[in-house]
């Protein structure tokens, strides 16, 4: 068979599943999760032995040791599994939630039912428990799922699927609810993103390369996340301590994820006040400082090219902006952010309140930490990602961004006049 | 200039204006809306004389009757966008709504603020009034847009857009908040889709051909609307009274429309009682009526094809189809459905709930007509379009589906642990 037809297949067959799923109960949907988790902890040898197959394909490829760390399945990744598993078990079920239900003039009762979105197509990068995170939120909110995972973790992968099967066997949902592509010809994802007929929506997760690709070429819709630029604006009102507990925060409490802040800006009339303090902290944590020339007039820093301004470092790095107000810096995000999260640091109600409102961002703050753009921080339970787009879900996507609102009409016999 | 720079240009000034917009109050947006409506009033003969050239231009291309109705700005027509603009005005504004404010365990507040999308393309077909219903819809959810009328309407839609720019000067909004395009090049339309640093959404308005032609080559998200093949379901638990009032009604209240039936499930069990009835009243009503072998059995209809269950037929004419059950009802809806509108007409409890459940339509009605199916039968106050997507807005489109959600986190100098 050839990949264009072996992926028509997984398609159809997820189409037939999603009926079934949707009709799921939630005790049947978590019943599966926690077969799941059972049989993962059970089948621990075999799945570090497929592991240890990718692995050494990796060594021999090649892969760095960064890459190789990501590929591996450890007792402790296997853990983290499972206890994912059981959370996700324990989220309450978005389906079927009805709201809104008013009666119209007509007599008709009027409102919204969630419903799952029915094929949800995950494509992923080496790490294998990507494989069970994505199939646990797809198969709660009701979804088929195709995964295609990173050809190094081909075998892991496969491993894992026969787990999931297991799980779903043992409350009788179809095999079909979660599918991993066993092919890695690179042919599989563009069939993928492109068969509208099967599939519903596409949720890339990898580099901003893979995530672009993916968008330019899909048919399908795509809940996708590129940059993080996130910005942190120091106003002339704002309490200082809170200002460089925020501002260090931001920067330096991880360095290598989405919602770190890139790039901070400061209004004129707090900059000698506040800058020292931060270079001196951030010099503490080895973070390389580039700034503006009225930056570089205040604290030792290199200089910030216009390119800095759009960087996402995602490394000990910080662009640093003295900006004239408020103004100027809505202004320097709406022109350099990648619309994922800014926040502002201020006293002021008036201010706050039009930062809240102008600033066009998936999460916007007033006094935070833009490292809480995080959907376990949000309370969302789980996370399949954090959308920068505006269409559908925006900010981190938890269950309820994999599922949509139908209307429901009821009547007793209502007709239009 | 050629038309990739004409709408780029276009494209960048609605995107600046897009911030102002966001930034308006509703006490602006609403004054720009009824400002337009009094220009509109006083420039009647304005509006007839640009209207007559496309008319006379119409003529001598050989444009049909109907067309030419459709593209003529009678006074009647003109009333009409008046009362329109005066009607949104009066809507609540969907943007700064605050909801699910909660405090996280970390202290933080979280919750959500909808928001404007930013920009909106509009392509639409010869009538010039959706010039003013599309632009009002957007100026009021906050949105800049870009118009794109059928080129037959292009001397209408350009005193039209003159009407809206000077209800937006009288209050200060930027002109570019709508902007009609003014060059009838077929390209223009092929760069309006695909500019995505300046167009959030499109919303196509047309026929069928035109909607699969912009969801194809688009680069933007898309909020479409394909086909309305909806179906009733009269189950053998149905009341048969209702049964027959929502059969008739759902289809012949109005043809051409996309929420009318255009096929009737019935089920064996009471086929005998309930055919013979509807197929007199249709008869009365000049309706066509195509049967399964089973419906043949028992009234006089020509035999329904494979191809009967897939069409749309916005006329007199209706296909029939003798289920075995419920199961079978929903099975023969997942296969022939465009996912509009469905109904079924039953007294049993258990029933409605699963057919509410499990069927993936955008809206899913209990002895209700179809022909509900509408933005202002169910409280929108008006309607952009109907959305047979399931991605962001589905079924009818009101502000609401003409913004996002994004995330607010309030706090007091909170940082990450």
């Amino acid at each position: 068979m050839n990949v264009q037809e072996y992926m028509r297949d997984l398609g159809r067959n997820a189409r037939q599943a999603s009926r079934q799923l949707a009709a799921a109960t939630s005790g049947d949907k978590n019943a599966a999760l926690l077969a799941t988790a059972t049989i993962l902890d059970a089948s621990r040898p075999a799945l570090v032995a497929a592991n240890a197959k990718d692995l050494e394909s990796g060594k021999a490829k090649g892969l760095d040791a960064h890459l190789l760390d990501r590929l591996a399945l450890t007792d402790s990744v296997i853990d983290g599994m499972i206890e994912g598993l059981r959370q996700v078990a324990a989220l309450p079920d978005p389906c079927g939630e009805i709201t809104d239900m008013s009666y119209r003039p007509s007599g008709i009762q009027v409102g919204k039912m969630r419903a799952p979105l029915g094929v949800v197509g995950i494509i992923y990068e080496s790490r294998p428990n990507v494989t069970i995170d994505a199939a646990s939120l797809c198969l709660k909110s009701g979804n088929a799922t195709i995964l295609r995972g990173g050809s190094e973790a081909i075998h892991s992968n496969q491993a894992i699927a026969q787990c999931i099967a297991g799980g779903l066997a043992e409350v009788g949902l179809p095999s079909a609810a979660v599918q991993v592509v066993a092919t890695t010809d690179r042919e599989a994802v563009g069939e993928l993103i492109t068969m509208a007929e099967y599939v519903d929506v596409i949720v890339p997760r990898g580099g901003k390369s893979l995530i672009e690709r993916i968008s330019r070429d899909a048919k399908v819709a795509v809940i996708k996340h590129l940059d993080g630029i996130c910005h942190v604006y120091i106003d002339d009102q704002a309490d200082l301590d809170k200002a460089f507990n925020i501002a260090l925060n931001s920067k330096t409490h991880r360095y290598g994820v989405c919602n770190a802040m890139e790039t901070l800006l400061v209004a004129k009339g707090v900059a000698t006040q506040i800058l020292p303090r931060l270079a001196e902290a951030y010099a503490e944590k080895g973070v390389e400082l580039r700034g503006c020339e009225a930056t570089q007039a205040i604290i030792s820093a290199s200089a910030a090219t216009e390119e800095d301004w759009g960087t996402e470092y995602l490394a000990p790095v910080l662009s640093i902006r003295v900006v004239d107000d408020m103004d100027a810096a809505i202004e320097h995000i709406s022109q350099h952010s990648s619309a994922h999260t800014e926040s502002i640091v201020t006293e002021n109600f008036t201010r706050a309140r039009r930062f809240l409102a102008e600033v066009d961002s998936s999460t916007v703050m007033v006094n935070a930490s833009t490292r809480f753009a995080d959907g376990f921080e949000f309370g969302l339970g789980a996370e399949i990602g954090i959308s920068t787009d505006k269409i559908h879900a925006r900010g981190p996507v938890g269950l309820e961004g994999l599922t949509s609102q139908k209307w429901i009409v009821l009547g007793d016999g209502h007709i239009r006049q």
